[in-house]
């Protein structure tokens, strides 16, 4: 299917080089450059855990993830607004995306639509309340202090705007995967509708940042297409993000993933929202997607497991396990990372089982250091007109760190 | 009162510069020198919380103690041995002093010792339980799986070669402060007793490191001073250390290390033991303490809790009170640490009250930071023969760091 539209768009997307589906390219921002195919670390909470900003930037990314919604429940936008924005309260000094709370806000409101989208446990924590999901927006208790709260369009762009974001994304439902088609149509209707207000918003306000739509439409090709081509019609964006339920399998993912970018137009950056895991990267980089964040790296990290290229093992070490305990072994052979560099696996083994923070932080280091090498030799495989080979490598376990690892 | 006795020893000490009763030293290991007046920070469970050892290095301390107790319950010292000992393990490559895990297992004997000695609440986490105390040693249950378990002067000393110390503490029983005099001075008889089993177990099994026998007694300046005596007297130490129930303010511990310092050779290293407060130091330092070794900062900056040179405050700033929520300023002024120099107190009172990982290692960086910069200033001041001045300054507020901090 060809591009719906080619809007005219200020470049601040370019493409630099091609292969096949896949291409490098550059996404400027107000706070500088980031080089696709990239890999956003969450620093949900204002920080990517147990790492100073600083050191994100040294291991190789050029962009992290604010999220609204948690940052709206604390400290609160506005404090943040008033220390400076965003950048300047973390000390994050390169371009943030933010996401635009309406997955959080959704997942309240959908029960166990988070895990159910990213086909987890029902969450256990009780969590907070949805009061009213309507039209105008959703009304919520505050689980930090049972406060009741709203969130629509307008107030995720106020947000964003207030955290200074580079890159804002649309207001969206995000509709869990057992919605049937009929839901899944309307409520992607109501998401183009708040994408106008979003729109709106940003033009009366003159807010800054590069603006991203988001594609929904379930697991439904029609329905994908019509959101793709609605979200691509729309003047105002600068990108588009694919969001909401992708399917029961990664098989299906990519697949509706891929009705996703067969509708878009090619001069449009895409950002594919929550996928990390190392062979959903590498299929869908090498169907065009251009940035993803995800928070598969540190929470794993977080629960004592590293990245290695094992794809048997679904790229997991869990380094808890009998395995790990007498390893003198590293983490992964010729990996720079400072757990890799100085430590045995059964170190690692030992402070994760003993729940000491150093192992969070070190398995964090890891796995981001995995990811950044990983991302970093696709976009050179890319420019080098080699990615068909490099992927097959990758997916065959041979990468990202060179042969012996 | 004179030394009780000028035994010779091999010169694992060496005293370099005295100012009064202060002096600066060398001490000298298998795993290369102590800069001495030194602040040992814990590395209780093989790393000091939230950090590499090697940034521990970094930031200036050329010790570290490991925990006798809580690394033979986990991961065991036959495993830590196995890897190659606890400095191979841990990836420290400079001194260790290990405790001799009495602290910990009379900690659950007397029920709320810990806690006393130190001036806290009592624990209230239920914790381990002791079976029985008798002369041959302590047979308690294990905290972490409910196994029975033994320790005694042998096993104590078992333990630390095993993990390769490179300063061992004699296992010692630390008499509560609720003890009466009577008790106290069977129990210090008993620590005597132990004292001489430690040193034949060394002898037989030809043990390596430095060994540093444990001064008790109390609050009585007889049973301190028959203490530091017998300690001193005993051929095959290497060092004394100040232990025990040291009173129950700051004013009756400084009496009571002074009771314990008068009775001991001038050759001989002196290690108080757990004591870190700021004024403390400078006090400990200026009657004669070599190197002390003490949970408070980093265990503050676990809850939220930053070192700063404000006596009125005992040197803490709780940078989760309302006075820090939007404050641009750093913790410190002049503070070289790398919470200090990125980011605000707005930013870590946030992450703080937050929970996030972030906080707790960037004040243990800083609590670091600031304690090796006091105490390197003390040894400076020592060298240059102005510590009177010097302490009189830093207890007024005016350091560790520069003017205007």
């Amino acid at each position: 299917m060809a591009p719906a539209s080619a809007v005219q768009r200020p470049a601040a997307f370019a493409v630099e080089h091609r292969d096949g589906a896949a291409r490098t390219g550059v996404l400027r921002t107000a706070h500088g450059e980031v080089r696709t195919p990239a890999f956003v670390p969450l620093a949900s909470h204002a920080t990517v855990r147990s790492l100073q900003a600083g050191e994100v930037a040294e291991l190789g990314y050029d962009m992290v993830l604010g999220n609204t919604f948690h940052l709206f429940i604390q400290p609160g936008h506005e404090h943040i607004a008033e220390l400076g924005g965003l950048h300047e309260f973390m000390a994050w000094h390169d371009p943030i995306v933010t996401d635009s709370g309406g997955f959080q806000v959704f997942s309240m409101g959908h029960g166990s639509v988070a895990e159910e989208v990213k086909r987890r446990n029902p969450r256990r924590d009780g969590g907070p309340n949805v009061l009213e999901i309507a039209e105008e927006g959703v009304r919520f208790r505050s689980y930090l202090d049972g406060s009741e709260r709203f969130m629509g369009p307008e107030t995720s762009m106020e947000i964003q705007a207030a955290l200074g974001s580079d890159v804002v994304l649309a207001f969206d439902e995000c509709t869990p995967f057992h919605s049937d088609r009929d839901y899944t149509a309307r409520s992607t209707e109501r998401t183009h509708r708040w994408l106008d207000r979003c729109v709106e918003w940003r033009a009366e306000h003159d807010a800054g940042g590069l603006f991203l739509g988001i594609v929904q439409g379930g697991v439904h090709r029609d329905l994908r297409h019509a959101s793709a081509e609605r979200i691509a019609a729309t003047e105002a964006i600068d990108g588009v993000a694919i969001g909401g339920s992708l399917g029961q399998d990664k098989e299906e993912m990519r697949e509706v993933v891929g009705w996703a970018l067969e509708a878009l137009p090619d001069a449009l950056p895409r950002h594919l929202l929550g996928i990390g895991d190392v062979d959903d990267v590498v299929h869908a980089v090498g169907a065009g997607v251009d940035w993803f964040d995800c928070a598969t790296p540190t929470r794993l990290a977080r629960h004592g497991t590293a990245l290695v290229s094992d794809p048997e093992a679904r790229w997991r070490l869990d380094v808890t396990r009998p395995p790990s305990r007498s390893s003198r072994e590293p983490l992964a052979q010729g990996c720079p990372c400072p757990a890799c560099r100085d430590h045995t696996r059964a170190y690692l083994h030992y402070l994760a089982r003993a729940k000491e923070l150093t192992a969070v932080r070190l398995l964090t280091l890891h796995n981001l250091t995995f990811i950044a090498t990983l991302v970093e030799g696709l976009r050179d495989a890319i420019r080098e007109g080699r990615y068909a080979e490099h992927a097959a490598a990758v997916l065959a376990g041979r990468g990202p760190y060179a042969a012996g690892a």
